[in-house]
């Protein structure tokens, strides 16, 4: 759907803001509480939180993150999940989002709803309210921005820093391709984080949004690379089609395509993997769990069969010359 | 400062993604915790609040809340403090920013540096880390949405629900005129709210965002309208001078021109008056507290040197015909 409408009577400028609001409230439904614990008041009242609070924001821009193809629903889902992915990549639950919009007075007053219905199906979905938001006026353009306050769910967050030489490499899910449909519907990995976060052999994590080539950089232990095996990546059938496509390889579109959203983690070089993988399946029968590689010290001869990172390089979000969207 | 530049070389088009965080924790300096605390992992991981949680979000965005006349630190400093001026507003401390950018790759890299500097001030005035953001392309646009976490201050966070009929309304400080500095320069009430918020007697608290004209409404309790007494109105120097120009009352300036960032709150109607005005004077003996009317009934005579809301209305944000801002 084209966000933006000609036609006055059809574009939120008709509403006042108050209008506006109520009807942004109606749009949400149970997903937005009563004032103080949710809109309508200068800020969001939550109940205290038990374990370490988490926070994270992330947008969704029109023409960067979703365009006209995209669904005003898409826009909304994408929006929570990609923030809801970095809460699973620390293993902890999310608690409350906010949203601030940023739209020219055309924007379509449907579009609107449809974006604010997808909301508030995510908020049921997971029992997350949306506690409070803006609406404010931006020129020729269309922004979403979502701050998600989750807790750690166990005694620890699993941070990026932890690994060491060694250890092994696990990807959730299958990776490429994501502009295909993924980009806009996949599910982020909460039930799994929260369970990684419990297995003491997983010493670092986090999700895989700009592409494994770029995101590993910041797993990889200080002194060390990471080693793939690249009969290991699990290449999703939309990176094998797009690459017939693109003519570069299949892996390559795994590596750096982005947009994943799986958790990417280290485990303990010494930890017993068959047991952990068969714990893992009897947890998660359905969701593929793949040993990619490890971390190894510079220098090491490659084995045959790996690559390294050097060759591939992820999504740069301010590059003049970036493609990955429109 | 214009934030756009045509010179290549001088935006942040220039720099790859890796290079641009660098640059901003480095701008940031101290108001930058490492991460897990702050930037740099897929969530920030804050301590334990002690009390209920608060939050808000609240943009600026190019062309609405600043513009070429403003320096970069008006836009940062503005940002911060308007989001502060919601946590003073529920007598709450702030906790932690987190800040999410949008700009086209054409903007300055030295806009860009002034801004975080600013927060990075506001950040260390304060003691209120930046934990963490997103910086993101947006063709043509320029927009900082700053999500701040709170805490209540003491057993209570005041929300706008609460005045009776009857109750006492004041106002701190002097109101409109604010586009000829204020806007980008005022004070969050900070230590004037938590105080509040340990006065039984205030029973409904909010700032002034959108003008007291319009704001007061929401403070309003059922069935009962706000009377306000003209010559108690606090009407700054700036709104003086604006009348001047605009041919409207100075009056009519300081209750709709907004971006006061004034505290505006009940007090119980059988509150010792007198005793509460003292108290506030040991406290803030420089900052003007005004009694500016009451609540009362629907068809209670209008007493002589009042007026009611009817006849003022506040900013409205998405109406295209609004004018506040160029």
């Amino acid at each position: 759907m084209k966000p933006f409408s000609p036609h006055p009577r059809e574009t939120v400028a008709q509403h006042g803001e108050v209008a506006l609001i109520a009807a942004i409230r109606r749009w949400l439904g149970p997903a937005a509480p009563p004032s103080p614990a949710g809109m309508g008041d200068d800020c969001a009242v939550l109940a205290p939180l038990r374990g370490k609070p988490l926070v994270t924001v992330d947008p969704v821009i029109y023409g960067e993150h979703f365009d006209d193809r995209n669904s005003p629903q898409e826009a909304g889902t994408k929006l929570f999940r990609r923030n809801l992915s970095d809460i699973a990549a620390m293993g902890g639950r999310p608690v409350a989002a906010v949203v601030s919009i940023a739209c020219d007075p055309s924007l379509r007053t449907a579009w609107l709803e449809g974006f604010y219905r997808a909301l508030a199906a995510e908020s049921r979905r997971l029992g997350v309210p949306v506690v409070g938001g803006d609406i404010a006026r931006l020129r020729g353009g269309l922004i979403a921005t979502l701050t998600l306050i989750g807790r750690c769910a166990g005694t620890r967050a699993v941070t990026r820093h932890g690994a060491r030489s060694g250890d092994w490499i696990y990807v959730t899910g299958d990776l490429g391709g994501s502009l295909e449909g993924k980009h806009c519907r996949f599910t982020p990995r909460l039930a799994e984080g929260k369970w990684l976060a419990r297995q003491r052999a997983v010493r670092a994590m986090m999700d895989v949004s700009d592409g494994l080539a770029k995101d590993l950089t910041s797993l990889q232990p200080p002194r060390s690379l990471a080693l793939l095996e690249e009969a290991a990546l699990p290449i999703s059938p939309a990176a094998r089609r797009t690459a017939r496509r693109s003519g570069r390889s299949a892996a390559a579109h795994a590596l750096t395509d982005g947009e994943d959203y799986e958790l990417v983690f280290a485990v303990a070089r010494d930890a017993n993997l068959a047991a952990f993988e068969a714990r893992w399946r009897r947890a998660f029968p359905r969701l593929r769990l793949s040993r990619i590689g490890h971390f190894a010290a510079p220098g090491t001869p490659l084995p045959v069969g790996h690559t390294t990172l050097q060759e591939h390089r992820g999504f740069e979000h301010l590059r003049r010359d970036s493609t990955r969207r429109q």
